[in-house]
């Protein structure tokens, strides 16, 4: 445990964000406005019994009841100062990890909870990038809660903003924070997935299809459907969007259909020149990346895990609402479709 | 459904490219002769049964008949428009996705062929590198005929041709086509692959073989064997080959036994920086990178996919057979294997 | 078969190393001490059976028995000549690759020694970084030495050690090497473990886990706890650690929980710019990468492969004891986890 007298701090300013569910994020600055601040966020872990898709129930575990977890934004410099609280009706211990954080197992060594009980962990951001964060108990409840839903991500800003493949400049219009996950949700003889009481009843079964490493579903934003019709996301032709895309336990491999990455950020960490030109970029299992994209052409785009078995049929699908007009000179149907006797 | 008005192209000199099977590609300049142009292809669909390895029988799906389709060469600015036929005998609808464009599901949404149909597709090719194309004709159709061989790749050069990690021009004296594919044929219970009187037969056993996520081969141009022995590509000492290499739905690892890769675009896309000295390079599931290698040694060389079960129980290896004169600088046989009671 | 004369390699100065096991490397310059050396190494095939889990047994096959084999390191420009051992006990044939090689299938083709005899490969080592050997004997035995232990890794390092992100020198206090292994051990129908008499009993059953390319073990260093616990790396606040990671048939994730990667050269080649600041990096299958940190907080960081059910649940984790001061700017526990009535 840590034994080093506290670190003076009372000279900065504190700011306290509203988290908000993905795939928003909450309001921040581009720019850092001025000196480091301290930036408090709260999250209440929420155990919950989650229909993922029709008939396929996940005993979840949450962070504030979002899969994914709220993102957080800071900027490089600041403080991070987050209250966790595992009310007194769950029924687990929890903590939290932050691959952005430095010691102590990420924080998780000095914040396991029980129910009942709240902790409040600070560190430093230091280094610029998109970093998860997850739940990490200890032994197998480590891969268990996280395949259960307990993960997140933080951006961690450059105090000048985001820099393009030259060093200059770049803003976003938008941003936009999927959280991809696989869940292994266990089935009956006769193929059907099965469903319990608890998540207690439910770990023996679901350790077994963890442990052969093929998931059931593999989905945006905690559940088939999160993020495609009603739940699209959208945009207008011209505007730049930024897509922070984090999985935390298994690799993945972002695409949008029809579009691009103009400038990728692989492995999320800012302080490395992005790829440009990108169709299809890769997450790391335990990773965040992010993708900024100007779109040229209305339409509803799909953005895809390209794994298209996992896109499409085990659930990595989202859809992007773009309005604008059509720019024929990147495209055009110079003839529809048309029967061959016409010829 | 685009409404804009068309774009005047009637000043631009049209160019009609013949396309060739891989591993080969089509004649084509490396740095651009003048100015953009519209470069015609046309491709034609074909549905039939392949034997992709002894006994093993798969219900493919094909453009212009090879598993992948050709590849297309354009210069970044030029317009790719491009025939697609879907004759008469075929069975299903099909379409073309194309990473290297912009909008419309990537042309996707504009090219829905029935069988008895065709249709033109016109894009502008404005990101320089490597990208996938592949069929796109809806829900869990997409998966399915992506992983029945519907797969290719356009290689979209700088009009100045490549560069290299320092900007230097380079060039390459042979070009090869390395298109990777999974399939997910049937067994039967007593663990013999089943065969199909046509695709919609092997539809529902194929889905679950697929949606288990565990291919049954992993192959190079579309079978087992079909760039080893006498299908081998062939190339000399000292002669700068560039291998592209696609997969369109699953992470695959590059490597050359005995060589290297000088300058890899592992994402296959010209504006970023080269990475040197590559032993294995990885390719995202929905992309194709670009590898360049001057041959120093003389010998059959195995290009492989670098999970060796993969490799070799599965299917995924291809021979370079390279003529010239042997190294003795860069490696020697000190002591052939001798019995140790010699010593 | 090579034929051309021998390079006359007389006037350079000759020097022997001893290989020491994993996670320790033999000792050696950072910064080249003056020409390139023929550098002599003799490494000899071990066949034995290993427990690699509480009653889980691999039919195992090493060099110089450890899993992986031990780390050879050099400097670029260097001749690395490898003495290579087969006993007389040995029941196979084996031989070695060196992705680090040019020509001859990374050595393998010249280098096939049966039980009872020794050969000797001499290579120049002409790129620099991190790359894996393994030994690769020919059609399915190539997979199968290679599922059973038979890799390992050579540093070739620039003449001037290595460079950070600006191409200034960088140094290290301590390097260590993990190798990833992932074992395919066959059950028997009530789900135990099956162990066998030799590894020739072992192969049919082993084959069909194999080919299913789900492992049933993945581990550092050919164990389960083989670097945790009592076998712990160590190292103090303050120094800079290289971390070099292989795996040599299957993709990995490697990730420091509390730490990061200072400057990451995932590809493992030297030549190519490191990444900064990573959460977690990759490395291709078939391939070594290496992750330079300096600890900045004491305790015990686990260094896992963030696929987390690989991690705990399979075995791919290791342990970093770290001893220093703590920083309590980095990281506070402003409140220890506390019951919510107290508030
Ligand atoms: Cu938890
Ligand atoms: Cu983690
Ligand atoms: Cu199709
Ligand atoms: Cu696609
Ligand atoms: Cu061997
Ligand atoms: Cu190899
Ligand atoms: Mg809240
Ligand atoms: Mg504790
Ligand atoms: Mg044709
Ligand atoms: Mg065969
Ligand atoms: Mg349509
Ligand atoms: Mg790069
Ligand atoms: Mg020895
Ligand atoms: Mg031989
Ligand atoms: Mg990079």
């Amino acid at each position: 445990a840590p034994l080093a007298a506290p670190t003076d701090l009372s000279s900065l300013t504190r700011i306290k964000r509203e988290l908000v569910a993905p795939p928003f994020v909450h309001d921040h600055e581009q720019v850092a406005p001025g000196a480091p601040r301290i930036v408090e966020f709260e999250m209440t872990i929420v155990e919950k019994e989650i229909e993922v898709d029709d008939g396929a129930y996940l005993q979840g575990m949450t962070f504030d009841g979002s899969i994914p977890g709220p993102m957080m934004v800071v900027h490089e410099g600041d403080y991070v100062e987050l209250t966790l609280i595992n009310p007194e009706d769950n029924l687990m211990q929890h903590n939290i990890d932050f691959h952005a954080a430095t010691g102590a197992l990420g924080g998780g060594a000095l914040t396991h909870v029980n129910p009942g009980e709240k902790t409040i962990l600070r560190f430093k951001a230091t280094r610029p990038g998109t970093f998860v964060y997850h739940c990490a108990p200890g032994g197998p409840m480590i891969p268990w809660h996280v395949a259960s839903g307990m993960v997140g991500t933080i951006m961690v800003l450059p105090r000048e903003g985001l820099k393009d493949h030259e060093g200059n400049p770049v803003g976003y219009d938008r941003v936009y924070y999927i959280g991809e996950n696989e869940f292994y949700i266990p089935k009956d003889e006769s193929g059907n997935y099965k469903r319990y009481a608890d998540a207690g009843e439910s770990y023996p079964d679901t350790l077994e299809v963890m442990n052969g490493l093929i998931p059931s579903h593999v989905v945006f934003n905690g559940k088939v459907g999160a993020l495609t019709g009603d739940n699209a996301m959208t945009a207008n032709v011209g505007e730049r969007v930024l897509f922070v895309h984090s999985q935390a336990n298994r690799d993945t491999r972002p695409h949008l259909i029809g579009g691009h990455g103009d400038l990728v950020w692989e492995h999320g960490k800012f302080n490395n020149v992005p790829d440009r030109d990108m169709e299809t970029w890769f997450i790391r299992g335990g990773s965040a990346g992010a993708a900024l994209y100007t779109f040229l052409q209305p339409g509803v785009y799909a953005y895809v895990n390209h794994n298209l078995i996992e896109a499409v049929n085990l659930g990595a699908t989202a859809h992007v609402k773009v309005e604008g007009d059509w720019n024929n000179d990147l495209m055009e149907q110079v003839l529809a479709p048309t029967d061959l006797a016409a010829f």
